[in-house]
C-alpha cells in the first residue's frame, strides 16, 4: 500500500506536468504518435500476446467465466481492430484550438472562445485491455494527458499496451509523462486516486455498475457517470405498426448485451391486440422471453410458442442486458411518459408514432440524453451519431450529454484581443 | 435539526416535481413571471424594507462590520436596481429549446441537439439579500427551478424578497413550488443540503473563501466553483507603455475590491526602468500600496512620496481585493509565462504587448478562464462579455468556464427524427 501510494503520487505530478506541455502541442505531432501507436501495436504483438496469454490463464484456471475471458482475450485479429480504431481517430480532426463564438464588442474588444483540453483524465477500469489502448489514443488526440487504472486480472496485459503506447508516442514528440499506468493493484488504491483533485481533472470509470457507483460517491474531482441503460420504446396509437415491429425487434435483438437494448416495450391499448401479437412472434423466434404485464399477457397467451413470464415489479426499470423484455399496455401517451419518467434512467426512449403532435410531446417532454422518433434505439453511439469515436455514453447533464468523443473531452478559455481598452 | 431535516426534504420533493414542469413552460410565461416580480418588488417594497430593517438592526447591535452591513442593506434604490435588472433577463432570449447542430445522417435519421435546463439549482449563499432574487431571476427565466439557502444575517429580508418572488411567478404560471426558501438556518444543514444529490442537479455557492471550499468538498452533486481571481497583468519588453500605464490602473483602482482586479504586476526588465516609475505614480494618487521584489523596489526606492513595501513569498498568488498589488521585475515572457503558471488561480490574465508573437503565446499557453492582449482584467463580467447577464464567474474547466449566464444554466439532449431506421 505505501508503494503503492508512492506511485500515485509520483505518476500524478509528472503527468500533471506533462498536461500542461501537451495541452498545445500540435496535430501533427499528436497524429503522428497516433499512427506509431498503431504500428507499435502491430510490430509488439508478440509481446503483448505474451502478456495476454498469463492473464488469460490465470483467470481460466481462477475459474472466471466464458464472457468474461472473451472480454479479456486479446488475439492477432483483435490487435489489428484496435490498430484500426487508432488509425481512424488520428484521421479525426483536432478538436483543440478550435475558436467559436467570435465577435466584436462595441468597444473593439474583440472576444471569443477557445476550446482546450481538460488537463489529466483518469481511467479506472475493468478487465477488457483494449480500454487502455481506447482512452489513451482518445485522450492524447484531445490533448489530455492520461493516467490509467485497470484491474487487476488484466495487469500484464495492460502494461504491455501501455508500454507501448508510451515508447509509440514519446518516439513521436509526446511529452514525456503523458501517459502513466498505474502498477499497483491494491483494491484500496482506488480511493487514493479519487482524493487526487489537484493531479486529476477528470474520472471516466469503465465496468459495471458497482464500479461506477463507487467511484461516483466518491471521487473528489469530476466524474463522467453514464452506461446504465433502461431503454423504453413506446408504440403509439398511431404508430405503423410494421416499422414498430422492425424498431423493437432491432432494439432488443440486434445487440442484447449492451446499454442501448430496448429493456420495456410500451404498446398503446388501442393497438396492442393487433401489435403484440406480431413483435412476439419475431421476437420469439430470436429467443426473447417477455416479462409481461396483465394486459398484454391476456393478448399474448392465446398465441403459441412464445416464452411468457407475468411480469414483476422489479422488471420495470431493469436493464435486462440479454434477450429479456419487459412488457406493458398503456391507455395514453401520458401514460407512457409517466412510466419512462418513473422508470427510465435518462439514457435512449423511443417512440414509434404518426401522430405529429405525439411525436413533438415525446422528444420535448421525455428527458433523456437521446430521444428518438420513430428508430430503433441501438443507434446511440459515438460512431453512429457520426462523432467518428466514443469515450462513453453520458447520461448526466452537466458538461456532456449521451455520445461522448473528442470534443467532449475539451474545455474553453475566453481569448481577448485589445487594443487598449480600459473599464468605465 | 429535526425539523430542518423535514424541511429539506419536503422543499427538496417539491422543487424537483416542480423542475419537470417547468423545463418545458413557454417563454412568454417565464417572461411574464419575471416582469411581475419586478412590479412586486416595488410594489411589495414596503414589507421587504420592514424585513430588511429587522435584520439590519440585529446585526448592527451584533456587531456587524461597516462593509458588510452595507452588502446587508435594502433600500427603495436598490429595489428599483435589482427590478430593473429582473426586466432586462426578462428581456434576454430564452436558451431553452434552441436546437443546433442539427443534421442529417447518410441513413436518413434528422439528429440534432436541443437545448434543456439542468433541473434544479441549490444556491447556499451569504449575507446578500439582493442572490436570492438574482439568482431566482436566472433560474426561472433558463427553466430550472431553484432552492435557496442564504444565511442567517438575513433571514428576514430573503425570507420576504421569496415570498414576492412566488407569489408573483406563481400568479404567471409558473409551477408552484419551482421556487423554494429554505428557512431554517442551523448551520449543519448546509451538510444535509449537498447530499440532497437526487432533489439538487448543481450547487451554486455565493460567498467568501471559507463557504465556497466548504461546498466544494462536500457537495455530492456538480458545483460551479469560481470566484476567487488572482489577476496578473504583464508588460512586455514590447508594450505600449502608455497603454500599459492605463491597462493596470483601470486593473487595480476601478474596482479594488472584485475577483477580476490585479493583484500582480509583471514587468520586463527592459522596461522596467521607465515604466514602473509610470505607473507607481499613478498608483500612489489612488492610495495603492505596492509590495515589490527586489529589483523592482531598487528602481521605485529613489521615486518618493509612494506607498512601498518589500514583497514577502506570500504576496505572490494572494487575492488582494483592495488597494494593494504585488509587482515583480521579470527577464522573458518564459519567466512571466511561468509565475502565472505557479501562482495564478486561472481567473484573468493579461499581457501588453506589441509583439505578434509574445501576444499569441500569451493567449495559447496561459491556463486561465480569460486571457487578455491589451486590455484590463476588469472586464471578465457576463454583461461585459455580452452575455446580458451573469450567475457567477467560473474557474473550472468542467462544463463551463469564465462568465456564466443563462446558457450555462442549460445541457442539451440529442433529439433524432427517423422514418423506421434500424440499426444494421
Amino acid at each position: 500500500m505505501e508503494s503503492g501510494i508512492r506511485e500515485l503520487e509520483e505518476k500524478g505530478n509528472a503527468v500533471k506536468a506533462a498536461s500542461k506541455k501537451l495541452a498545445f502541442l500540435a496535430t501533427e505531432v499528436k497524429n503522428k504518435a497516433l499512427l506509431n501507436v498503431a504500428e507499435a501495436l502491430i510490430a509488439g504483438q508478440n509481446e503483448i500476446l505474451a502478456a495476454n496469454d498469463l492473464d488469460y490463464k490465470r483467470a481460466q484456471a481462477e475459474g472466471m467465466s466464458e464472457a468474461m475471458l472473451d472480454r479479456l482475450k486479446l488475439s492477432p485479429s483483435r490487435l489489428e481492430g484496435i490498430a484500426q480504431d487508432t488509425r481512424a481517430v488520428a484521421a479525426l480532426a483536432d478538436p483543440v484550438g478550435e475558436v467559436y463564438e467570435m465577435r466584436t464588442l462595441p468597444n473593439g474588444l474583440q472576444i471569443g472562445k477557445k476550446r482546450v483540453p481538460l488537463g489529466v483524465i483518469g481511467a479506472i477500469y475493468e478487465s477488457r485491455p483494449n480500454v487502455t489502448v481506447d482512452i489513451s489514443v482518445l485522450c492524447l488526440k484531445s490533448g489530455n494527458a492520461v493516467i490509467l487504472r485497470g484491474g487487476s486480472e488484466a495487469l500484464n496485459s495492460n502494461r504491455a499496451l501501455a508500454k507501448v503506447i508510451q515508447q509509440a508516442c514519446y518516439q513521436a514528440g509526446v511529452p514525456q509523462g503523458a501517459v502513466q499506468f498505474i502498477e499497483s493493484t491494491e483494491r484500496a488504491l482506488v480511493n487514493n486516486m479519487l482524493k487526487m483533485k489537484g493531479a486529476i481533472d477528470l474520472i471516466i470509470p469503465r465496468g459495471g455498475a458497482g464500479l461506477i457507483k463507487l467511484i461516483s460517491e466518491n471521487a473528489t474531482m469530476p466524474v463522467i457517470t453514464g452506461g446504465i441503460g433502461v431503454c423504453h420504446t413506446y408504440v403509439d396509437r398511431s404508430g405503423n405498426l410494421e416499422r414498430a415491429v422492425a424498431i423493437a425487434y432491432n432494439a432488443k435483438v440486434q445487440r442484447p448485451t449492451v446499454c442501448n437494448a430496448l429493456d420495456t416495450l410500451l404498446v398503446h391499448s388501442e393497438v396492442a391486440e393487433v401489435y403484440l401479437p406480431l413483435i412476439a412472434r419475431e421476437w420469439a423466434r430470436a429467443g426473447v422471453e417477455m416479462h409481461c404485464d396483465e394486459r398484454a399477457l391476456a393478448i399474448l397467451k392465446p398465441v403459441p410458442p412464445l416464452k411468457l413470464v407475468a411480469a414483476l415489479d422489479d422488471d420495470w426499470g431493469k436493464e435486462f442486458l440479454g434477450l429479456t423484455a419487459a412488457v406493458k399496455v398503456v391507455d395514453s401517451l401520458d401514460e407512457a411518459l409517466a412510466h419512462i419518467d418513473l422508470y427510465g434512467s435518462g439514457h435512449s426512449e423511443a417512440i414509434v408514432t404518426e401522430d405529429y403532435s405525439a411525436a413533438m410531446r415525446f422528444l420535448n417532454e421525455v428527458d433523456a440524453a437521446c430521444v428518438y422518433v420513430n428508430a430503433s434505439t441501438r443507434f446511440t453511439d459515438g460512431a453512429q451519431f457520426g462523432l467518428g469515436a466514443e469515450i462513453g455514453i453520458s447520461t448526466q447533464k452537466f458538461h456532456a450529454r449521451g455520445p461522448m468523443a473528442l470534443k467532449e473531452l475539451t474545455s474553453y478559455k475566453w481569448v481577448i484581443f485589445g487594443s487598449g481598452q480600459v473599464r468605465p
